[in-house]
């Protein structure tokens, strides 16, 4: 019997009505700086969504543009203003940046109360430790997802394999440690995995991160797992149109997964709340020295 | 055949030569300070361990003693004079902390420069992001010793199977993200795994860093697997005398396995060998402004 090809409008619905109602409730001023070096056509599309979507919670984003020929040194400036700025509760670095910038180095002077994208050392260390503050909004996505879906399925996620195929910084790495968090027992696989396909079909969940268009097909999945699909992609359809596709299969997968979630429609909508839910946390923290919890979380 | 127990003194021995000859070279005057506060059997016995080693290679140790009732304001305090004070390159904050002291809030203010445990955020979030710089000893020599028997082997690294029994933040994260950057494929247990022996009988090389005594026996190996012991614990021997062993039961492992590393005589030594590396690190960083790198890495 196949499997459910699960929308998560439901799950950021859900966050966006509390983050409205909590931005109401405290009266507050979320202000998020989003800084941007030149321009870049998929970037602008980004920006001007999370422009669209924050307004729509009541939180402003002020874009600050620099040109693509911006030194490391003015860049670091604008940084560090924002970061002393109480006005601002949260900063995002937009990638791609010029050349001369170098993203490691400048990710590492975000003030980790604003660092809604997670990209700072001392929040990737809170993450290790054990103790996260702010998660990239794609992992805390996938991790909300799964603990949602395990409620309502009365299922423990404590002790299940998972199987995490990429190991990007922003999805990958922090997906494994919030498994490893939940007691789940984490398997990361990337590019020079011999026989992934094999390491995967072990699993009970298998969370597709690679960004490979439909990489993931039945034979990476055993029967009832649940596969969580994180990637945004692009594919020509039968008539040679360019439609989103996920890291995964959906139709092969789910003729043997139990649920799958759906692209577009999945994981990408609960990312884009969960941003605005890190920008809150950065303002709260910002204003009360506490960290903010949300009554959506599992 | 049974396999090798393999002792590492060789490589405790490379590593200190190699920093005594850096620290004569460099004429370095290289500090390491040791906080401590109250008295506790255990840790005196590691602190004159301490002592008495970093003696040889040419670096003191300053004991910082506190009693048992310094507040956290006390404690900080002198943390950020450590920091501030460019005569130190280290700094170890002693466990077990008085109860009125958090171990998570006061590492968080450790100077990364210094932070020779490798347990702020900081280094922490760098080794998360790819990019170690101060990596618990213990950690950095489990991932050393796997290098090298793997190049005396002329084995590949990438893509083995590793299984990574123990998550703490000292051993089994860190040696995590350590065998992930050298493209391996690492799996996680713990006490919450299901059926974690037949897990970790899949992979290619075995780390046991649970603390408990002798609890990876056969079972828990595959046939010419690696198998390092991370533990240190005692056990009574047949005569009823307390006597050292590790986490592997290794007379039962060697069976299977075709190496094992020795305890005592394995990890211990390299481990506090590379404490001294990280300090000469601290030292190379505070005066230089670069990291250091030693020719003893693989």
């Amino acid at each position: 019997m196949p499997g459910e090809i699960r929308k998560l409008k439901y799950i950021a619905d859900e966050i966006r009505e509390e983050l409205v109602a909590k931005i109401n409730m405290y009266g507050a001023d979320v202000r998020l700086a989003c800084l941007v070096a030149g321009e870049h056509a998929a970037s602008e599309s980004y920006i001007n969504g999370i422009v669209r979507n924050s307004e729509k919670l009541g939180i402003k984003t002020e874009l600050v543009r620099f040109s693509d020929s911006v030194t490391e040194n003015e860049f670091v400036k604008k940084m560090d203003e924002i970061n002393r700025d109480d006005k601002y509760s949260g900063m995002i670095l937009q990638l791609p940046l010029p050349r001369q910038i170098s993203h490691s180095m400048v990710s590492r002077l975000v003030d980790y109360r604003k660092d809604v994208d997670g990209v700072s050392p001392f929040n990737q260390g809170l993450l290790f430790a054990g103790q996260p503050f702010m998660v990239p909004a794609t992992a805390w996505a996938v991790d909300l997802t799964l603990a949602k879906i395990a409620k309502e399925r009365g299922m423990e996620l404590a002790g299940k394999k998972i199987a995490i195929v990429g190991r990007s910084v922003t999805v990958g790495k922090p997906v494994f440690h919030l498994a490893l968090k939940r007691n789940m027992v984490p398997v990361v696989l990337h590019t020079k995995a011999q026989y992934p396909e094999e390491i995967a079909a072990d699993a009970d969940i298998v969370v597709a991160c690679c960004g490979v268009a439909e990489l993931i097909n039945e034979n990476w999945v055993k029967d009832d797992a649940i596969v969580i699909d994180v990637g945004i992609n692009t594919k020509n359809d039968e008539t040679g149109k360019s439609v989103l596709c996920g890291d995964v299969n959906a139709a092969a997968v789910n003729e043997v997964a139990s649920l799958v979630t759906a692209v577009p429609g999945g994981i990408g909508g609960v990312t884009s709340a969960l941003l605005f839910a890190n920008t809150l946390k950065g303002w709260y923290m910002v204003n009360n020295r506490k960290e903010l919890k949300f009554d959506f979380e599992v």
